[in-house]
């Protein structure tokens, strides 16, 4: 760890994600003394590459970049990280039970399903066009929505179950959720906010590859913005740092960890909410700032990563994509996640949700086989012998509990939901979780820190 | 403060609520060598007495005893705490907008309404019996039941919107939420709990003055059987001793506070659990357990009380009770909380959920003039004009962060619910959120001590 243990600043930062870290170098580009604390000893969040050897890596965490994330797009090309397309040639696979059918394009071929899956999908472009992304308990008819899961509403235009399934399976991946948890005027906003002012957002934007949030990945993986950020802070950024509690007072702010105390005129808190919520306020946080923070629990994610020594279902004309439908497999939906050069070959499988309730407490051993059982249906029975088998728990990470972002159950957006983004005199905040566009997305992360840096800048 | 520095123990116990004594007690009546780590200055948790002079209390908290209660009436027998009944002779006024109307019995005398509010208790006692109080993940189409609001389900069978106003009147006293935040499944596994292995739990046992959970209290106030307890283990309990973490070994747990570490073979965490996740356990929290307890958020509750030289209003023939449809009132719902020889008088409103959210914010000089107004509403114009008026937010009590109990959201009772009462290695746990029957009630507290403590006892 290392590093200073207490000192005097203008700004001290909780937290060296990419909200953390783009708010610091913001604030510290106009001149003012920063102090990043970081909790690990890493910085980058919920971002995070793995060492594949040979110079590649595979993200593990958030990873990919899409159209209208003006944001994550400007800071890479400023940092000089290039994009790359995320690979989406060829044939996916849909399955289902004991059936693995290909097929091209969207939207998996099952017909009995697909009449509500269209008509879903549909259904909440529309309504999702109606909610104000910066205020959506404006939205109409706001608190009825706001009042039912989603499930609630999905069920009431659907006729059979499969709108609802497909839409779980989606959500296993999106929110580490189900309909069933979510709130729908929050699953409604959500979607708006998969978009720009220009763009209004869409189910597909939010779920899909080719022109969708899935579209590109970072060369060096989506982690080096935050190494990047880090390198340029040098010692302005002291890891293995958790903030233990933050007391204000007339004259500033005191932030107080295990090894030091820092005093600064302002804080930018940037870790996830619920972390927040767990850090000592002296005085306490504003009671409805508090229960809100507390309720944005965040969904259950993991990330199951396989690698070859190639792409080898690419050669069958496979994308090495596919969606699971029904409750047999682990994995809610699956990705080529291979290096830029194609080598090693890495199939990538989200297990959330009711997936990850489901897994997560079974023996590794019996979850990995499950795990390349599901991979084996999609791209065939070589995804049995991987050269390696890695698997990203964001459940089990103290300083995270949970992947990837906050879902936000009925009545919560409505009754609370304006406290989301309110400083508490000199403490103010920052991450995905704070954004309009793109929440819980690195976009938002970003987008969220430009915000608050300004915020800041304007006050001292 | 004062008291020791640390030490070593067969039995650490977080929290000196009800839970925490009563553990600590059984645990020290067993031959066992206890410490109680406290992080308030006082004993009680959630109930608190106030001092209104001349040898009278009021309560500020928990204070209601009712049928089939048994585990609290026994440790007040024990204790030599006798019961008195909560004064309930006379009638009751039910405030609509700008009418105000008395009526006998229980049930508010809005004509339009009743249907609606006579098939809504009726359909939710019918439910609630078939949910299994240890297990509702068990009960006939819970998933089904957890995959919608209360709201949703009440809505199903009501014409108009009656039976949703008033069940959110008393949701606001008695989760401090709306119908639109909760669990189907939840509420009825609520009302199935409001009851005994004999007697099956009803909406009306759970609300109810007369043969209901307000039937009775404590004499001295309810924080007395705290007091008393924490008197006979004298220096087993510490005051002002947050417990930062609990780090577990091979050989046992240590418990980290500001001021001290205890070591000890087992703990009891007997704090609310969305406290618990608070703390910093080593290794972490399972992931479940912790997903679990963070979503076990409080509802938000307030109580506000109003201090008259006598309760002139009984001389009128009324009861002092009070419920209030429509959101022009903070109050949702009153009661006549004199102390059991009628002097002072005391008026007490629960400002709870929506109304919490309204009037938590407004200035406290505001706040006062509306809940007397809703006082005078009731019991006429000379309420306006209290000796004493005070207010009680457990919203903002750092150690509480809510009130009365733990409010569940869609999907959680039938996706991790089963993590609620697992002990995690050599760390128990306890309190008013880890009952089977009279969950969330000072009965439910003690009970689920008296389990865990006969838990550790055959591990040690």
């Amino acid at each position: 760890m290392g590093g200073p243990v207490g000192g005097s600043v203008d700004v001290v930062v909780v937290g060296a994600g990419l909200a953390g870290l783009t708010a610091a170098r913001e604030l510290s580009t106009a001149g003012l003394r920063v102090q990043v604390l970081e909790a690990r000893d890493r910085v980058g969040g919920r971002t995070l590459n793995h060492d594949l050897g040979h110079g590649e890596v595979v993200e593990t965490g958030g990873q990919f970049v899409g159209p209208t994330q003006h944001h994550v797009r400007r800071l890479a090309a400023d940092l000089g990280v290039p994009l790359f397309p995320a690979h989406d040639d060829g044939d996916s696979v849909y399955v289902r039970g004991h059936r693995a059918r290909r097929f091209a394009g969207d939207v998996p071929p099952d017909h009995l399903a697909l009449p509500d899956v269209a008509m879903t999908m549909l259904r909440m472009n529309a309504a999702s066009r109606a909610v104000p992304v910066e205020a959506p308990w404006e939205a109409p008819r706001a608190a009825e929505l706001d009042a039912i899961t989603l499930e609630t509403w999905i069920r009431r235009t659907t006729i059979g179950s499969g709108g609802l399934e497909l839409v779980n399976v989606l959500l296993g991946s999106a929110f580490g959720a189900t309909a069933a948890e979510v709130s729908a005027l929050f699953a409604l906003w959500y979607v708006a906010g998969a978009g720009d002012a220009e763009q209004p957002g869409t189910l597909e934007r939010m779920i899909g590859v080719a022109g969708g949030a899935q579209e590109s990945r970072l060369v060096g993986g989506s982690q080096r913005l935050s190494l990047l950020l880090a390198d340029e802070l040098g010692d302005r950024v002291a890891l293995g740092r958790p903030v233990r509690s933050i007391r204000q007072d007339r004259d500033g702010v005191s932030v107080v960890t295990d090894a030091g105390t820092w005093r600064a005129a302002r804080v930018v808190v940037a870790v996830p909410p619920p972390l927040a919520a767990r850090i000592a306020f002296d005085p306490v946080l504003p009671a409805q700032q508090h229960a809100l923070f507390e309720r944005m629990s965040f969904g259950s994610l993991m990330k199951c990563e396989a690698v070859y020594e190639t792409p080898f279902w690419r050669e069958q004309g496979l994308s090495g994509q596919g969606v699971f439908r029904g409750d047999a497999a682990p994995v809610c939906s699956m990705f080529d996640n291979s290096p830029p050069s194609g080598t090693p070959g890495v199939l990538m499988g989200f297990v959330g949700g009711a997936e990850w309730r489901r897994w997560s407490v079974r023996p590794g051993r019996e979850r990995r086989g499950a795990v390349l059982r599901s991979f084996a249906r999609v791209v065939g029975p070589q995804a049995l012998r991987p050269l390696d088998y890695l698997e990203q728990d964001w459940t089990d990470e103290e300083w995270t509990r949970g992947g990837p972002t906050s879902v936000l159950t009925p009545g919560v957006l409505t009754g609370i939901g304006r406290w989301r983004d309110v400083a508490f005199d000199r403490v103010h905040w920052a991450g995905a979780e704070h954004a309009h566009y793109w929440n819980g997305f690195m976009d938002g992360a970003i987008s969220s820190a430009t915000t608050t840096a300004a915020a800041v800048l304007e006050e001292i």
